[in-house]
C-alpha cells in the first residue's frame, strides 16, 4: 500500500501542513498507540521544520505523546472524513477498540520506519522539544520533524498537485460541527505563474 | 464599504481561522502601522479565544506589534491575492509606501473600532499574552481575540458559507512560492449533514 509513498526533503517538510489542513496526530508508548484529530497544527519553522500542536489534556494520545517524547502527524483525504470524526470524536479511555472501530490501518514506507496511517496524502515524524509552561499552560507542544513522506500522486517536487489526481485525494480544512472544507483550486498571481504551470 | 461587516460572538471566534488560512497581520504603535502576510497563524483555544501567530525578528510588523502588545489579523479572499503576496515579500523597512503601493485601505465596522482592512472576509482584534521565552527563541507570539468581524455574506450564524458569495470572496490557503489554493467545496460526512444543507 506504499507504492506512491516517497521521502519528503526536510527543507520541503513545512509545506505539507502550510495550507492549514487538518491532521491525525499518532503516539506510541509502552505497546499503546493511539490517534487523534487535531485541526490547531501549524508550521513553527522551515529549517530544522519545526511545529506547534495543541493537545487537550484529556486525550489520552496526549499522554502518550509526552511519555514517548514523539509523535507523527498523518495528513489525511477527502476519502478519510469519516475516520477523522470518528477518530476526534472518540476517545480510547472509553473506547479500547476506537482505531479499528474507524479502520485505521497502518504501514511502514521502509523497514526501520515508523507506523503511518493507511491512505493519508502526506504525514511528518516529530520529536517534541520540550517546553513544560507552553504544555501545562497553553496545552501548546512543540515539535520538531525528523523525516517526512507524501503520496507522490498529490505532492512531489516540493508542491502539492490535486489535480490529476482522485478528488478524494484532497486534504481537508475543519471548521466545526463535522463540517470540512476540501482544499480548493490552486491560485497563481498572473504574473507570478511558474513556467509550465497553468 | 463595511454594509455587510457583523460582529462574530467571541465563542466562534476560533472558527474564522479554524480552516487553516494565510492571514494579514497588522499592527500600529505611535503612529505607525504595518502590515505583513502571515501563513503560520492558528487557533489555541476557544473561550477565551486565543491564538499563535510567528512573527520573524526581521519584521516591521513585529517591532509594533512588541511595541503595542496589540496586533490585528485580517483574513483576505482571492480577490486580495496580489496585495497578500505584496505585503508578504516587501518589507516597510525598505519601502515606507508598502501600503500604499499594494493598495491597503481601511476602514472602520464602528465607530471606536480599530481600523481593519477593506475586502477581507474577517478580522480579529488580538492583545499580546506576553511570553518573552517563546517570542525570543521560536518567534512564537500568543495573543488572545477580544472582538471579532466577518463579512456576513460568508460568515454567518458561526459558520463559513460561500457558496452564493462570488468566488473572489473565498479564503486563500499559502503554500510557497506565491502558491495559494482557494478554500474549497464544504464536506460533511454524509450521516452527519446537518438539516437544510446540501
Amino acid at each position: 500500500m506504499s507504492d506512491f509513498v516517497r521521502p519528503v526533503p526536510l527543507e520541503h517538510a513545512y509545506r505539507l501542513i502550510n495550507h492549514g489542513p487538518v491532521v491525525l496526530v499518532s503516539a506510541t508508548y509502552g505497546g499503546d498507540t493511539n490517534v487523534m484529530a487535531a485541526a490547531w497544527v501549524c508550521a513553527l519553522d522551515f529549517s530544522p521544520p519545526k511545529v506547534t500542536l495543541v493537545l487537550d489534556k484529556a486525550t489520552h494520545t496526549r499522554a502518550l505523546v509526552e511519555a514517548s517524547g514523539q509523535c507523527l502527524l498523518h495528513v489525511p483525504t477527502r476519502d478519510q472524513a469519516r475516520m477523522v470524526l470518528g477518530l476526534g470524536s472518540d476517545t480510547a479511555r472509553q473506547d479500547p477498540h476506537k482505531l479499528s472501530k474507524h479502520g485505521v490501518q497502518w504501514f511502514q514506507p521502509t523497514e526501520g520506519s515508523p507506523n503511518l496511517v493507511q491512505g493519508c496524502a502526506a504525514w511528518l515524524q516529530c520529536r517534541v522539544i520540550l517546553e513544560p509552561h507552553n504544555q501545562a499552560a497553553y496545552d501548546l507542544f512543540i515539535a520538531e520533524v525528523d523525516a517526512a513522506w507524501a503520496d507522490e500522486r498529490v505532492f512531489s517536487g516540493g508542491r502539492w498537485h490535486f489535480e490529476g489526481a482522485p478528488d478524494g485525494m484532497r486534504t481537508l480544512h475543519y471548521v466545526a460541527g463535522g463540517q470540512f472544507f476540501v482544499t480548493g483550486a490552486p491560485w497563481w498571481v498572473e504574473d507570478r505563474v511558474p513556467d509550465g504551470t497553468t
